[in-house]
């Protein structure tokens, strides 16, 4: 997508040395557009764990290429296993992570190590573009969602809510549920999405707010405890989010507290979709809240904030009471049955194991 | 409830001049503990206003103390009212406010104006004094709710939720929501206290962390988005929370995000009462997501944040994306079917009509 008119992806692949991987350290957003290179595995490792990088698939898609890095420096078996077990385990919550390093090392086992780098970025790129496209066809069959609801009260604004940063940034290029967004304004639909600040990390306040302020969408961010007041007063026309795991079953792994604005999209008849690419679906998995591990984070995500100082020094500082404790789970699980329905590359299904399995029968 | 040994109430009465009004400024805490003096009705308004002292119960009271300075300034009829219409104008939603305000008025309408600055003294000193006891007696009511959870698990901690600050410091003392704890922590009943950050203005992580601390109880901070995810995960035995206006019909409206914690709550079969002294009653209100009015505050509670810096210094910063707006609704409606219960000074009954006119019949 576009900042100030220049064309971005979220990861790339240095255009002289045809190597090195760029970034965009997301830790500066939205006080800085700081472009990261990475040059071996251990910077890659670092910049998913210490989310430089982050949203499920282009977490994926940096463990693809870090795990070209590593083969860069050793492509030998061993070091291939060693290097994409450290890779995958940066971060627990998001699927893609693994699905993408199970996809490279599928086609990686089988090929001579002489040949095994120049496959591993072909294959990295793969991951990349797809990714890509699959978000645009998420942007797609997410549309007529947001034209039905202009159509309902037309000459009225369409209100979407979304939680964390599922935008461009958190993929290779459109993102997931803002992808649907971003067709939408492009059409010239008359839309202003609802911004969920998102705590602890504030993707939503610092990294959503920015990119649709970039791509001119209009928006409005709020606390994270606004948006069931906004649903209750006909102020949300409908909910898109993105998610970090999917099971067969329909249940939703993502942000901490989309759980809360499911629930109140639910108790007001607010349409709550989620938007993924089919690679954020754990096949394997059929009860979320019991089986999917979330990461608990550093307690100094919630008791520490970071910003800007009047003078423009950014800084951080203490905001809860010293001597107090915190936790810190940075995703819950939204069972399926308060899922309106699920937006993915081959279309819209249900949350539930005959609606996946209707679009993608390939793992019925 | 005593700071490091200290015993305090949140407003108190000079005891050298008998006249001027003592408050903590709780935009300071938790970094500092300062006192302010307010000497005239204006910097009453204003204390009010900018949340210097906040809570439902204690805006009541530091306002009948402003009618009493302005009483000081002239007790003649027509500026008492100009003064006590200012003084109700200060916050909308909150009903102790106008409760407190009329009850003085009552009294003072039919007073001589020579005697009104002292018929004010005392009526203000008797609403503070009641509002102690009601909250104690909250307390004794609300505390065999803790102790059936910790029988039901003997030798286990209870967990009790709860969001913003209903403490001593948001009434005269005692608190209202943490009045049940502050007397099962006395009763030495091992508990633990999820305190929800209570975002925009973070009075659960700055003010209920800090009174906990002090006071010595178990507790750890979360995100307001974590609740659901604790609940799901049988990490929260029950929830109690304050309240800035309950209707008749036992509706609820608190501070914004409580509505998000009562629809988990349901989900979770997790008990969700809710602590009041029968001055928030308002009984001409049935319907309180049409009637209550939500009080819209300034989008800087959103967009900024204060805290301290590693230096020491007391700071306030921008935490969202340069050019977005931010909207700040204070306070959501969490309607009656969500909430297990009301405890009062009375005792507890269900949220519903038929509840509250059992234990105020006065009121039927």
């Amino acid at each position: 997508m576009r900042v100030d008119g220049v064309s971005y992806r979220s990861v790339w692949v240095d255009q002289q040395d045809h190597r090195s991987i760029h970034i965009i350290d997301q830790t500066k957003l939205p006080w800085a557009l700081e472009i990261l290179r990475l040059t071996d595995c251990d910077q890659a490792a670092h910049a998913i764990r210490t989310m430089q990088v982050r949203g499920a698939p282009l977490i994926g898609a940096v463990a693809a290429y870090g795990l070209c890095l590593a083969l860069a420096a050793d492509p030998a078996t061993a070091a291939m296993e060693r290097d994409a077990a450290l890779l995958a385990a940066t971060r627990p919550t998001a699927v893609n992570l693994r699905w993408a390093l199970e996809r490279m090392l599928t086609r990686l086992r089988n090929t001579p190590a002489s040949e095994r780098v120049a496959v591993a970025y072909a294959e990295a790129a793969a991951i990349a573009d797809e990714d890509a496209a699959q978000n645009e066809a998420i942007g797609e069959h997410g549309l007529p969602l947001i034209r039905q609801a202009a159509a309902r009260h037309a000459g009225k604004t369409v209100n979407v809510l979304t939680h964390c940063n599922a935008g461009w940034l958190a993929t290779v290029d459109w993102g997931t549920a803002l992808a649907p967004i971003y067709k939408a304004h492009d059409a010239g639909i008359d839309l202003h999405v609802w911004v969920d600040e998102t705590r602890p990390r504030n993707q939503g306040a610092a990294l959503t707010a920015w990119e649709l302020g970039r791509h001119g969408v209009k928006h409005t961010v709020v606390a994270d405890n606004a948006g069931g007041h906004l649903m209750q007063h006909g102020m949300v026309d409908l909910a898109i989010v993105g998610t970090d795991r999917v099971t067969r079953t329909g249940d939703v792994a993502n942000k901490i507290g989309t759980y809360l604005k499911a629930l109140a999209a639910h108790d007001n008849a607010v349409p709550f979709w989620v938007a993924l690419p089919s690679t954020t679906i754990d096949w394997r998995v059929s009860d979320g809240v019991a089986e999917i591990p979330i990461e608990e984070r550093s307690q100094a995500e919630v008791t520490d904030m970071t910003g800007r100082l009047p003078d423009g020094r950014i800084a951080t500082m203490r905001i809860a009471a010293e001597g107090s404790p915190a936790a810190n789970p940075a995703f819950d699980v939204t069972p399926a049955r308060l899922v309106t329905g699920l937006i993915t590359e081959r279309g819209r299904c249900q949350a539930s194991a005959e609606g996946l399995r209707g679009l993608f029968p390939e793992h019925a």
